[in-house]
């Protein structure tokens, strides 16, 4: 098989190669936890872009060639004889972040904080956008035959969502500001909208991706200009509402747009940091302080898998319309050259050549 | 205007009379946070029928005449000179309970522990089952315009559904069982679903309630047959969830039925008691306490109407279809009959004789 | 070795032994990451001697010869090739439960409710009262220089203490009722008195133990006699107090005492069960519900070891006191009988010939 | 008695007075919840200061006379008509915030953040540094006979400590890094070691302040010199500790120092930000939120007097060794001098001519 095994490989900043003769899987199951997975879809992610065109992400350098992708679904082809839940054919959504270590992280549920943990396409960790792909079977979550691959590759980015709504608290009759409205802003606002927020208000520079988002949920759109400071936005903001919103998920990592965050939140409220953008940030930390808005940060997710699923499986969630693209996996570099101009929302590589469904 | 402030009181125990001239309303507001209101609607509860029929619950005792009544909204005719967010005219919705002292319950938001509470139609505090009524300006809500009055009186049988089910914990992608399908299931229902439940099993004797239920969005029903053991139901839950819940609302106080939620429940769950039944009950402690189920009571509600006016005023919950039976204040025993039999799920008193719409 | 692993050895009920040649032990330890240790302290458990007496607790029978012993600390005499953070002649204290499989309970940080964990000394699963012993070293805590053997031991009941508070809620200022003066209770009296509790009272049958739990701290002893009501013995407790207590952890199992503990309970307060008693108990249930008093179980416990190390390293709790009797392995029945007969409160066994110090 | 109501008036920036017939105290108690005080001792607090020398704080401007004053106790001399838990001749402490209205914030148990909170000696609102004084007895809590009056008047600067551990989750184990040994530094380690934090380093540039820390319970001691920077500061805070502590409280304000505790905390760790300082700060946002190290502003206090009086009753906590200087009320003057000197931790102000006793 392993010569059949066409892998999308960043070998450096710039250079992304269709590799037909990748050797990093090792099919030895033996006495293992680990399942061999045919993969299904992959969708390309923002990171996966940025390793591509700046070799790294903060702390995160690509030295050595690195297979690309982390948002991905399969089915099982073969399983370790020490896998109990998963068997031959069954289809499951694949967790990415693999902790490697019992440590106090990973014993208080918090594994994604875990400092060792694998992660696909982190370097120096491969991803998965390949043909054939082994993984702990304990990070696959099977799918229930009304959930397609796609679904199942799309739990990831929901799961920043996930993650990001429930670090800040979102409930019933919760009013969100949504800072950002690109394929994680708008995750937020399917999460947030599914865990009973009464308002969302979102905000971007591009009225196109605005429009996206009140189709998909918003009650208010808000299109930020250059020009307008914070606190002109944050009193935008409490206009639309009619009062501040009591959680903020910033998904841009832009300076102005953190303040704009904590300017606009409700004293005793949240703001979650979900955008990365430079290492230091000047902000109005003290307005915060003493109105106790907290300042939370996410790093990935955990624990998501199961309750993606189900919400899935309810249709509580649709995610479908968030699939504007897709290319088999012989055009990766094409549907990378997508996303990189900021086509459509999410771009979906198809890597079984039998099976090019949804 | 005192002699036509037409009001529902309960005299004794099965002493039920429309009184034309109780005198309970005083006018005098001169300095105070109070407002008068004209009443528009009513709902029947069952505390109400059950004071009527028993003459008390638990240790409260009815032992002079007292206005019955405590799911209402009106209109604000007269405000107090110290009121500042209400004017003449505004249409609210009444949270029944008013703290009397600032004690550590209320210093802590939990204020409906507050045991010196006032709370409308609990003996011997009268309800608001009547044309005119007086209340704290700080417990009356505004309503938006696109919230009616009748959804504005279903905020209290709302709240207990709200507090039922934050108390439980319940998110993004809970399982949830709700035993039994009255009034109170139903909002729980409701409720579980807007806070983002992906399934819901409910449960009852009667197939009619159940089949309300299915219409109001429950995934599953259990008929409920009285030899049916606790363990037995249990099992048939897990059976229909593939797994068990992650929260189990009680709502009918039968002993076998509490017995029921707690072999139902997961490990590392939340059984809510919301049903009250008799003083002491025999249940399998130990099986919820080596599980770590957590059981959880709840004393009607704090802080909920602002979130419920959120709720109904972005759509997302419907409770217009509780809304059964409607009745003039005038045919109010009637009414009360009417909700004695168990017909239908809400009754609704309509206490303005020029607007009685919704 | 293996010649020389003396266990102590429940056969059946009733049938306690001193086995030389127990060949339990397999010292592979290639690839794994587990360690091999010299047994040093090991505390008789109420539980450990419950098997001896009756060959079950609830649903878990001895079936087969099992080796008795989980309040335990050693010496790594040879550690498997992955494992990292330990090293041959590490002083360590042993968490005697194991997840076996990474399911949700894990995954979410309570790994205690995983229905697969091993468990020292649960049948089937063998404990460690013998001399050599392999464990997973995930589970294995090195002790600071200042940390005696039998420290580590305790650790053991301290952290059921450790749980239970924590269940509890136990803070800065909080009022406690201990029902109950066993190891337990003490244990768990001198956990709250370390998280900031003001006053805690104990209750107990025995004033012996009372007297012992005044020297550990407490504030305020109550001798319980069995003609005294449930509600007689709470308004005593909320006579000593000044108000009834914030929490109350159960350590009896006793009906009478769950039912005071419910009744003396604040509310808004919380009932911890660490008690076990009889399948099904008939409670007050309602009282509870009405005042939103929680009632939480517990379950052995979950990410104590590292708190509890802390918390002896740093002298702000002395469970020294604790340990009344100490005998050489080789006098295990002698010891176990103490323990049957509620002699003094922990009774250690020494494990290592060479080395019989605290 | 007006003419005797000798008070500190803050006239303007930089003119602080001793005024002996400020009329500001109205007697009329006459159907209020209100009492009035003969106030004993009154704490000066770096906030007074600052008004004096500023003439603002923040948003806070003095643009008229203003009595300071709000860390104190006093004695009840007369009573409202509705008051029923205090009576003339009680000894109580006094919390400065008393809300005005009934808002979200009160209703959910954080009324410190209710914008239209009275609070002494932040204008307009008068303080309590005079004889007499009338306060709401709802804020006035009794002192048990072993608290003395110094104490209930240090209950304030106390609330700052317990607060801000709360916010920060300060439990059994806790490792807390304090930056800042002035007065709010000293308070949080004296509550953090109450709470069961097993070791505290607390920083600072004075190793006089740091001495008195060490006498305090600090574990660790850390003098900070200008030209360390931000992550080496972590980096011997780790060394310290021999791993990151999990909470750190921030007393300083100063942005270096803000960054420090970024650095410093563990990741899944809290920041409280305690200090204010300038209104913008560059921080290392990204670093805090990859690491979900939250960032948790407190404002002042609620629900912290009944726990403040519990500790100080059971002799949990002892604050008495705070208090380094004291002065007459007629001295008033030459007290502000000696805290805007730095001298001694906290300065008391006795304000009852015939008891200046502690």
């Amino acid at each position: 098989m392993a010569q059949g095994n066409l892998s999308v490989v960043l070998h450096a900043q710039g250079d992304l190669r269709l590799v037909g003769d990748r050797p990093q899987t090792c099919y030895l199951l033996h006495g293992t936890i680990k399942v061999l997975l045919q993969m299904h879809s992959v969708g390309i992610c923002g990171s996966d872009v940025h390793y591509w065109q700046h070799g790294r992400i903060g702390d995160f350098v690509v030295t050595k060639p690195m297979v690309l992708g982390h948002e991905a679904s399969g089915r099982v082809v073969k399983v370790g004889s020490a896998v109990k839940h998963l068997k031959e054919g069954d289809r499951v959504a694949i967790e990415p972040g693999v902790p490697r270590e019992m440590d106090e992280f990973f014993k208080n549920g918090r594994y994604n904080l875990s400092p060792t943990i694998f992660f696909c396409a982190t370097p120096p960790d491969d991803g998965n956008l390949c043909q054939y792909y082994k993984h702990s079977a304990n990070f696959c979550y099977k799918l229930p035959d009304n959930v397609t691959f796609e679904e199942g590759a799309l739990i990831e980015p929901l799961s920043v969502g996930i993650h990001a709504c429930r670090r800040g608290g979102v409930t019933l009759g919760s009013t969100v500001l949504i800072c950002g409205a690109g394929p994680i802003g708008l995750v937020c606002l399917l999460v947030a909208k599914a865990m009973g927020a009464s308002q969302v208000v979102i905000t971007d520079l591009s009225t196109e991706r605005l429009t996206m988002a009140k189709e998909l949920g918003a009650d208010f759109q808000l299109t930020v200009k250059r020009e307008n400071g914070p606190q002109q936005l944050a009193k935008s903001v409490e206009d639309m509402l009619g009062a501040q919103p009591h959680i903020t998920i910033e998904c841009t990592g832009v300076e102005s747009s953190i303040q704009t965050a904590i300017y606009s939140t409700r004293s005793g409220g949240v703001v979650v940091l979900v955008g990365l953008g430079s290492e230091m940030a000047t902000v109005p930390l003290i307005n915060a302080a003493v109105r106790e808005v907290d300042i939370r940060g996410v790093f990935r997710y955990c624990n998501t898998w199961p309750m993606a699923i189900a919400m899935l499986a309810s249709g509580k969630v649709n995610v479908k319309p968030l699939v504007t693209h897709r290319f088999p996996l012989e055009q990766a570099v094409q549907a990378f050259e997508t996303t990189r101009q900021g086509l459509g929302i999410k771009v979906m590589l198809k890597c079984d050549k039998n099976d090019q469904k949804p």
